[in-house]
């Protein structure tokens, strides 16, 4: 194995686990495999039903996708295949195209798992993974939950047995609400009798089997098999009493056999109009698998690679795509049953994939008669778990910027669907996190007596000189921020004319950008203009190794200090002793401070 | 006037100023006011014939918005008017619109300078000038030479006498050539005559007027005065020598009288073509002013308000649509010039204002035979010294972000024109500041033997504590960069077993949002899991306040020190000297460090 040259086996990351393959790993991957495959059957299916799509195309995104991301996937426990967001997303950019065909939209589907497999392939090579971090926390939070509550939505046509449309909330609601007349009676008991069990099962009934005396092992097995119970009851029914024939809606035929060999449309028209779709599918599928990958990995030290992971799903979407599937990504709560069961390596995942194929070659008989409202249960009662108004909470106490983040992402999710809902979103968390940096704490800092530390004149009682202003800037210093500094000096010497010295003590500047070059050299001069100095203290390696390269050093009107105590000996006039500086002890109350200084810009207790 | 309300005065400062005004003051105005409307005559035809616009326009804009500024405006000197580089933005907005009639294109123009001023006003209302911010330096500096090139290339037809279109480098260059065949000599004479003698004027007069013993203020005068000679004597030419008759482009009609009042268009189309257009000249206009003001209130301890500046600008606008003109905006040489002149108070902008409407009353039958390609060569020899490739060798230098910000921003520009060049650099600029700031550096330390001060292992000889690793992260922790800590601190704590402690130590974090907040919560939680505590050192006092408000710090596995000396001495087990510690010293070689150390991601020294 040790042949294999390095950039090969980055790329294979079976190599690496492949080589060390035993029984024991073999019969832990198999269980693990067995118990996924139970609960993967009827939520393929119903996902696939959510993205608008024939039944048979969740299990096909449930068989090549799962073996390509066992060879070039990181994460030993992850279960890819389709999830309920990412179906969602699928069938709003389906629906952007307004396609009535059933083959066009299969097509349209099988393209966009294939431009985002590409997209996610290409990403990985470039290593781009870091892209992901610009959908911050919030954001996901959001819009996770404002996509469960859409997807719960859209799923009550089901229930109901009515025709219902719509990508966002308002539309499925005026939708649900003009056809509620057609209400199909049977339907609707059949769809709210399996939700309440579902819901019984998942909260009510491992309680009650640990009570009889069964093994958690056992317990949660027999729970996570209630989708397949739910199925198989309400199949039965449907076929007892012929229900189809009482207007309720069944699965009907489901192709027997092997996946189909497809190939995406290559119509640059059909790629334009699915490509933005396809890039956030991609994006908001990553996130979501890798940060299930990444908490499953930590409980074991084990470590998964995003750019890797970039790799292994963009070859399940391209292995998606060429066997009759759709967008596929790495699901939550499956791999955390998968990880639970056992898996031990990315085997489990082929182990799955194979259990799907057989269901898919002899078992969708079977499924003919299963009423969609069904399907329909098994898709509320998953997504109503990820709905989490918490976050609102959360961040209303810790940060207003982040609470308006996420407020306007779910508000926009819901009323506009979730390509504006997470496109705005995401606008919003960097807009403000710009816009929190153009505006950085600058606190004047004193000397706190018999110390060499220096505080903010307005929280501590500190000395200053008269002819001498220290400035301590709390940020990195670049574009959007230089015109602030700018102003905040002027501003502070226009107003006193006995200022001689102006130190700008960097300690918590992590970089200086051109621009913010720029507006040192332009302070210094202007500062030179009014007989002023200016002095910088207590720059950081990096960034004085930077203006080394610079004019600034070579122009600048005053000196480099290694320190702020430096500084303040040799400009204050100190000899040793601070108590003998000509000093204005500022009181800790901030209405001792000179009004100016409660600029509301300064938002040093935001 | 104290009687009136503060909201009142902060809108017009004009309160402040006039009431001190007195004669001596007058008298500096009035002269400034002289030299600038001497200036501004052939530059305001000039540049309407740059926007594609008649020549009155030019005249037009010079006239209410001076006088709107001089209400509105805070800056003592600022000049405003047409200028170069928002006249060929004009051009280009209305160029997209494909108009053919004079009118129609009149009224575009208006309504382009309405919709600007609009904006302007409801950005200052609303306080929005740090909008600006989002423009780096390079990016202006780039932006502003490619836009001096397009410029000058584009008013090469003028001087060839040939007619040519287009609005980026390669549509002007192909259309010059196109037409070359067409040239027209008289008119190549004029203009390669005119601009030689303007270059001369600019560089060679006033040393030469100075060296005859004339004064300095005279022979700036005089220096300033060439364009309109270069205009006077042109025209004289071309009426004694009928030039017009010999296809030399002239002028033409220049209607005399008043400035006509017109309204803007109101149709929401023409509103939904101009407006990207719009907020863009608005942006770039706004930030050129306030550059050159500050630049100059700064040189007499003055201040100007941005806010306001944005009501100033907007008003003046608003005035260009409302009197025949065109986007307006304070220009760089012109106001130099006006503060140069003496110019005490913006009354000289509107004395300035008072010679135009002269102009524009009696002397444009003067202007009948001047040769546009005279004004060709004025808009050539003024744009020429905005261009400035320095820009590209200081970045190079400096940060190779910045450079590649610029050069997209110039590249560009003269490719696909000004709209697409500016938009693309401002997003380059945002997006580049984020991925520095999503890997930011991270710096494992150890204590300097004898101090208390904690320095990069890699850099330093220092001691460290092999249960105990401590990170300094050298920037504020928000969504971009949370995961990355997450990874970092993973992957060093899984490849050595022996760690019991981890210790983040905050001295240069000064902002924990939600997400980053959310990963201290993960981080915390998986190294309980593997039996790691992490505690936080340094934690600055408005970002403690914050992690208050939050479980982060309940939940936390270990403590919060108030410095790192002190974390080191509890978790280190040292008692009063650092000696004690079973301690590793590093050396100064990066080699000596652990391989992983030498992370790509850890750009220390980039």
């Amino acid at each position: 194995m040790d042949k294999i040259p390095q950039n090969v086996r980055r790329y294979l990351p079976i190599l690496d686990w492949g080589s060390k393959y035993d029984h024991d790993t073999f019969v832990s991957d198999l269980v693990a495999a067995v118990i996924v495959t139970i609960m993967l059957i009827p939520q393929s299916l119903a996902y696939a039903l959510l993205a608008g799509l024939p039944a048979e195309m969740g299990l096909y995104a449930s068989i090549l996708p799962l073996i390509a991301y066992a060879i070039f996937g990181t994460s030993r426990a992850l279960a890819v295949g389709p999830v309920a967001v990412v179906s969602l997303m699928t069938a709003a950019a389906i629906g952007d195209l307004n396609l009535t065909e059933p083959a066009q939209i299969a097509l349209a589907a099988g393209t966009l798992a294939f431009i985002s497999g590409v997209f996610l392939l290409v990403m990985g090579v470039f290593k781009l993974g870091f892209l992901a971090n610009f959908l911050s926390h919030p954001v996901i939070a959001g819009f996770i939950t404002a996509s469960g509550i859409l997807i719960a939505t859209s799923q009550l046509k089901h229930i109901l047995g009515i025709e219902a449309g719509g990508h966002s909330l308002i539309h499925i609601v005026e939708s649900l609400l003009a056809h509620l007349g057609d209400t199909n009676v049977i339907t609707l008991v059949i769809g709210v009798a399996a939700t309440a069990f579902l819901f019984w099962v998942r909260k009510g009934l491992k309680p009650l089997l640990l009570a009889q005396g069964l093994k958690p092992r056992m317990a949660d097995i027999l729970a996570k098999a209630g989708p397949v119970a739910a199925v198989a009851v309400t199949a039965l029914v449907s076929w007892v009493f012929a229900l189809d024939t009482r207007g309720v809606a069944i699965v009907g035929e489901v192709p027997m056999g092997l996946p189909p060999l497809t190939a995406p449309s290559l119509s640059l028209d059909l790629w334009g109009q699915l490509f933005g779709a396809a890039v956030l599918i991609s994006i908001i599928g990553f996130v979501e698998s890798v940060s299930v990958a990444q908490t499953l990995a930590a409980k074991k030290r084990q470590r998964i690679d995003p750019d890797q992971e970039l790799i292994g799903l963009g070859a399940s979407n391209v292995g998606a795509a060429l066997t009759g599937g759709y967008p596929v990504t790495g699901g939550f709560a499956r791999s955390v049953v998968n990880f639970d069961a056992g898996a031990e390596t990315p085997a489990a995942g082929a182990f799955t994939a194979v259990g799907i194929l057989l269901a898919a070659m002899f078992l969708t008989p079977l499924l003919y008669f299963l009423p969609k409202a069904t399907l329909a249960a098994t898709i509320i009662v998953a997504v109503l778990s990820l709905v989490d108004f918490s976050i609102l909470k959360k961040t209303w106490n810790y940060s207003r910027a982040d609470f308006a983040a996420v407020a306007a992402t779910i508000l926009l999710t819901l009323i506009f669907g979730v390509e504006v809902g997470v496109s705005v979103g995401v606008g919003i968390s960097i807009f403000l996190h710009l816009y929190k940096t153009s505006r950085p704490h600058v606190a004047e800092v004193g000397l706190v007596p018999g110390t060499e530390h220096f505080r903010n004149i307005k929280r501590h009682r500190v000395l200053t000189h008269p002819q001498m202003v220290t400035f301590r800037v709390d940020e990195s210093l670049y574009f959007a921020n230089a015109r602030f500094l700018e102003d905040y000096v002027y501003e502070r010497v226009t107003e006193d004319c006995g200022i001689k010295h102006v130190v700008l003590m960097c300690a918590a500047v992590n970089e200086i950008d051109t621009s913010a070059l720029e507006s040192l050299e332009e302070i210094n001069a202007r500062l030179k203009g009014m007989g002023i100095k200016l002095h910088l203290s207590e720059v950081k390696g990096p960034v004085m190794d930077r203006l080394r390269k610079s004019h600034l050093i070579d122009h600048l009107t005053g000196q480099v200090f290694l320190s702020q105590y430096a500084a303040m000996r040799a400009l204050g006039d100190v000899s040793g002793e601070a108590g003998s500086l000509d000093a204005h002890p500022h009181d800790a109350e901030p209405h001792d401070a000179d009004p100016q200084d409660a600029d509301p810009h300064n938002k040093a207790a935001e």
